[in-house]
């Protein structure tokens, strides 16, 4: 028998989980797992809200995949597309302009879900999402950057509207980002010596009557009288609808200034599988019980929020972490009877219950049947998610920043990158290849300094084509064709150059024509030259 | 009398000493402190290197600076003029585009070093330099990628360029660094399955005979052998003059293909002490004995590594942390002799020894005329700079990163936050303003969609002067011509701008003529209709 080729899409609890429990379930010999994801951590997602108030490190609330999946073979790059029908996963270029096809026998996907602004104007530029750990290191370094000008500002307009904090969806993620969000800015205020008398405002906007819709009415009550005793104000039966740089509107028309808009709804399955030619509830993936794709039996399995599961009883199943965990021990079950015979078995989990904390001291849960609000509840949430967190050292870590946590005041140091600009200079050596043919086009050059040479490969052969210098573009007819090099292009001096992304290249081309105009009419000219081939780039 | 503005410039060891040891010889009556500083945290900057490793949380080597001063006023913004003749500071704007003026009756400048690569083609954009956490996190994140990368690629020479780390300048940092980044990749390799069997090289490349030149002879011999034995390559009596993105020229002619160069030479004062018309040591601001400013005493004092200092005794004093610490005090002292009278007091301290780890488990140490190397040196390290860390917060947090990271295996997940394109789009609902006139000119912007319109105050009243809509452009002029606005700009209607910032602009313009000739013909129309007033823009 073959080894067979096991291809997991996704690294949170669906992905991971699932390659967790295929090591176990099949030998080294039997199988390889490769396990596809942009990151190579997998994140501890209902902790994440409190990397916030830092009362969790950042780091801390992730683990390495490759030391959750020691045998998975982890793929750091972005699944670019789904082929079904050849069995055949394409993955994002590395260093090296050209994709990586993957091909495999059996494929997981298990991509989650994205935040989706379609149809709200400014949100996508102005209002932040919830989901990553690059999301919540985004958000807490965001809340400084408004603290820390808002001490500085002179106009007391200004000063609100930076003090002024609106969380958009009062589900679960929503109701912990407003709490720990409220948590942290309170305590830190007093840091501030301008800000000490000023007043803050958390904003929780929710579509319906109540917060929390998934927990009982009593519970939820009880989160939204807490909530509003340390601050927070409620607003209920009204949605985000767009957002500017200076305010977040609402769907009452109802206009609340603010620098931060933070929205934790409403949520899409990713843009890869909208491609995909199968059985979809909206935009997730329709599922069996045994959470095989509908005419890919045996074959393909989704899981996680991506997927539409009904379990065997016929229940919708929420997309929440301990489905998620379950639904990963199903899925390996059936890979491993696909490999080796068998029927495959149906998902039965039908949820242990639902947690939600409400910041320092105060939570809800609703486990077993039982009710349990408060100090308790808090404590249960935090023994339930310490107790499930994969690792002596996660544990330890976590455990030892709560301990600090309680016993010293936030940190509130800000950890922002720079981020620069994507625009670039790049320096070459004389000899040193700017890019090879067959690379993808990911960008446009233009000459500041130095000459280079125009090489296309036929045949074994290789001709000069050209030779560009400082003033010259190149780079653009793949571009603008979509297609991949030509030609090779080698400095022969030293060579000093601009490149401009693909991304900025085509904003740039599409809103300034004449920007555009340039690179169009120098393809033309060069893709004229190309056919009676004495000159031609790129 | 008159409370005293004391402004701080830069919140390095140098900056954030001079705050602390003021707010206790001033009482708050007399003056009220000011620092100015880019970030809103210190780096505890001898245990930088751990962040490569994780050896010490990322979060755990930066204490926030109005924990440290809690009775200065901490302005997170970055020093852009420094005026000595009227006493006045010009820092960047915030969210509204305006620059800030804070006037001042005595100055401190400790606005430390930067490394430079000037004269090195290419190291600005490939070289990585040591200095700032944001240094320590892009490493740290860039290190896992290569070795993500490495993992997947299958062309054996660039898994050899991946593999190669290369860092140049053989001082406390250089070596410091070198060491955590061997044994880090050297730990976390067996994580990565495809990796086991491969080779890592690690160079580190030092202008003189020996590293260390600050220690003597047999230490530094030492470390050379400890390092060596650890897999290090040294290469001595060379030096790196530039590099590719594919590899590190040394001065020798020497090419060690790699993708991860590090520089912790050469070093230079910041720009903004470039334009002051005063006595320097090379970039180096010259004081006296006093830490004064020569021209400017009792007015303005530099300390740290941006000052060229001499002790009583007429030692240079180096750069180093236990030097800017006391530095620090001479200079409140002296402040406070300023506002109350009395003699300055001049720089005696001639430093207590000098100290450098080689990594887990392994220092050279240089203290009161013993040398101590091995085992206990690297524990009187660990001793030394735990017991210096202000705070007890901090004090715990390291402790703790330490042993855990004794009893467990480094973390190898990267943080790393996407940084996106600086260009980028943003919404306006009708009637919101764009920018104000009198603004400073940080964009340019394209409308996508929608209307707005062009109104100029003078004299209290508000003219309209034209209507823009999609595919028009505006705010060129204030960027072309480098002064503040001339016009406010107004949505009309919904409005979808495309805004391009004034780096990319301007870098855009001069490497495509065509692009920047668009802007140019429009700025001079505005410019012609300005003067007979009937229409005309920003």
């Amino acid at each position: 028998m073959a080894k067979k080729q096991i291809v997991i899409l996704g690294g949170g609890f669906g992905g991971v989980y699932t390659a967790r429990c295929l090591e176990k379930l099949l030998p080294p010999g039997d199988a390889d797992i490769s396990l596809v994801n942009r990151e190579n951590y997998w994140v501890y997602q209902p902790m994440l809200p409190e990397v916030i108030s830092g009362s969790i490190a950042l780091t801390d609330v992730v683990a390495p995949i490759r030391r959750l999946c020691p045998r998975t073979n982890l793929i750091m790059r972005e699944a670019e597309e789904i082929d079904l029908k050849n069995r055949v996963i394409t993955v994002s270029p590395g260093f090296r302009p050209r994709q990586k096809k993957i091909p495999y026998d059996y494929l997981v996907i298990a991509l989650g879900e994205l935040t989706n602004f379609y149809g709200m104007p400014g949100m996508l530029e102005n209002a932040m999402p919830f989901r990553t750990l690059a999301d919540a290191i985004a958000l807490r370094n965001h809340v400084i950057h408004v603290l820390e000008e808002a001490d500085v500002e002179e106009d007391a307009d200004l000063r609100r509207r930076l003090l002024t904090f609106v969380v958009g969806g009062g589900g679960f993620s929503g109701v912990e980002v407003t709490a720990e969000l409220n948590d942290f800015v309170r305590a830190v205020k007093k840091n501030y010596l301008r800000l000490r008398n000023e007043q803050v405002r958390c904003v929780l906007v929710h579509s319906r009557g109540r917060i929390l819709p998934e927990m009982a009415d009593p519970l939820a009550l009880f989160a939204q009288k807490i909530l509003r005793k340390r601050g927070v104000e409620i607003i209920l039966n009204d949605r985000l609808v767009a957002a500017t740089s200076e305010k977040a509107i609402l769907k009452s028309g109802l206009e609340i200034p603010s620098k931060t808009i933070i929205s934790t709804v409403p949520a899409t399955a990713p843009p890869i599988l909208a491609k995909l030619d199968c059985a979809k509830d909206k935009t997730k993936l329709l599922v069996s019980t045994a959470l095989e794709l509908q005419g890919y039996e045996g074959q393909v399995w989704a899981l996680g929020d991506c997927a539409s599961i009904k379990t065997v009883s016929g229940k919708s199943v929420p997309p929440t972490a301990q489905h998620a965990t379950r639904e990963a021990s199903t899925c390996a079950i059936n890979i491993a009877r696909a490999i080796r015979g068998g029927t495959p078995s149906g998902f039965a989990f039908e949820g242990l219950g639902t947690l939600a904390s409400l910041g320092h001291g105060s939570a809800v849960a609703q486990i077993f049947g039982l009710k349990i609000s408060g100090i308790l509840a808090w404590f249960l949430w935090r023994t339930i998610y310490l107790a499930k967190i994969p690792g002596i050292k996660s544990k330890v870590r976590i455990g030892m920043d709560w301990l600090i946590h309680l016993l010293f005041p936030p940190d509130l140091a800000q950890t922002k990158v720079d981020a620069g600009s994507a625009i670039k200079k790049q320096h070459f050596e004389p000899g040193d290849i700017v890019f090879h043919q067959g690379d993808l086009g990911d960008s446009v050059y233009v000459i500041e300094r130095g000459e280079c040479q125009v090489l296309r490969e036929a045949d074994g052969a290789t001709t000069q084509l050209a030779t560009l210098q400082a003033g010259d573009y190149f780079g653009e007819m793949a571009l603008l064709s979509d297609k991949s090099r030509n030609a090779t292009i080698q400095a022969r001096t030293a060579l000093e150059v601009l490149l401009i992304p693909k991304a900025d290249f085509d904003i740039l081309r599409k809103s300034v024509p004449a920007f555009g105009e340039v690179f169009h009419s120098l393809a033309r000219q060069r893709d004229e030259a190309g056919r009676n081939p004495s000159s031609a780039p790129d």
